[in-house]
């Protein structure tokens, strides 16, 4: 874990690191010392590591919780070099909703692949941040939407670490099987009028966890209309279930 | 508007009442002085206004908010004097379910008569307690499950003066055409395994609320497991959207 930079602002400190060729960013509270609960952010497709909406959850996260935060660039995302296999099939895929297929299917399929990558590179992230004196081995959550999603489900299923999750804009066809194994708190999000994921397909994710304690937030709108105050609502979740 | 009885413990003043023969309780900070947000909470069937999901609940909004809370009994419930003509009802239809029909269209019926009563009632006891000094004109807040769903609906759609609504465990046989009027925002909580309520018509009347701001909340478990974290985002969602 090689460190590039860090900076302050307004009581977070980010540093900005390359674990095995993966930039990543990690945001602690300034001055913190000890083990803290750790939140991996997984961002959407198109986006990366400091995305917007990405970079205000982590702030928050820090802020009031004073939690530690990681995220990292999915391949083919923000600082990772172009990885011609993903690019081939993403424009085969174009091409064949172009031509009249479901896209869901598609997408499902494409972010499997992918999850094969970034599930074994998330559980090295957690290995190294938790190494860290201002991180260590505390409470794990995840929180993903979308392509965060996609990955995120088999990511939790696959790491003891996580004991709370917040998921959605996501569909069971990306996931079902590996749903079927999380056990742990979840609060999965649903888009109600969502145009890219059908809206059996994520009622029926929510019903494959296989979580006792999970709740369901589904709100009007497309798939990129989720409101803020669910933000609110996911600080107050990993707030319960982890501090 | 005749006072019963003033109590006051860990912060909340309760004062019993009887309005045109209603009996009600009205809960406010101790000491309150001006005007403040007003709940209106409906209590469930076989409940009563001091039901202990009532009580807990209308504390937290004093305590937490600052605001008033208001509960009356529904008829046939709590201090008032049996209804004959409710209670016809009630058996005959508690012999129609043992034949094999389908309760829910009954119940729908049934609450959509009582409604006819509680809704001009409730509008009554707003105009009553907005004209107290601790209390006043200030913007009004609606909470109600199951019975106090079913009406709770037909309440909000007629009285301009609540202004956000929380409401679930019943469906859109029972209110499907006044949700269709309600345009405030709305939290609608689900129980997914629910045994009274359908899942398709819990949808379809979270469907039918015209609201553009309106969420749902699902969670497993059957129509009396409600998790206690809904009450929270219940004192959330009021903070939101009445403070």
């Amino acid at each position: 874990m090689h460190f590039i930079s860090e900076t302050s602002s307004d009581g977070v400190c980010e540093q900005l690191f390359v674990l095995n060729e993966i930039p990543g960013v990690l945001w602690t509270p300034e001055g913190a010392a000890g083990t803290r609960p750790l939140i991996l952010l997984g961002h959407g497709g198109g986006q990366h590591k400091k995305a917007p909406d990405i970079l205000g959850l982590a702030r928050r996260f820090v802020t009031e919780c004073a939690f530690a935060v990681v995220a990292v660039d999915v391949p083919n995302h923000g600082d990772r070099p172009v990885d011609e296999k993903y690019n081939r099939i993403a424009v085969e895929n174009q091409a064949r909703i172009e031509a009249g297929e479901e896209p869901a299917p598609l997408i499902a399929a494409f972010q499997a692949l992918v999850a094969q990558q970034t599930v074994p590179e998330w559980r090295t992230v957690l290995d190294a941040v938790q190494q860290l004196d201002h991180v260590g081995a505390g409470p794990v959550g995840y929180w993903g939407v979308s392509l965060g999603c996609g990955l995120g489900v088999p990511f939790v299923a696959a790491e003891p670490r996580v004991r709370a999750a917040v998921l959605g804009l996501g569909g069971s066809l990306a996931s079902g099987a590996d749903a079927a194994r999380i056990t742990v708190p979840v609060e999965f999000l649903v888009q109600w009028d969502d145009e890219r994921v059908p809206r059996d397909q994520s009622l029926a994710l929510f019903d494959a966890f296989a979580s006792a304690d999970k709740t369901l937030h589904a709100n009007p709108g497309k798939h990129g209309d989720m409101p803020g105050f669910e933000l609110d609502s996911s600080v107050t979740f990993f707030s319960r279930h982890l501090a």
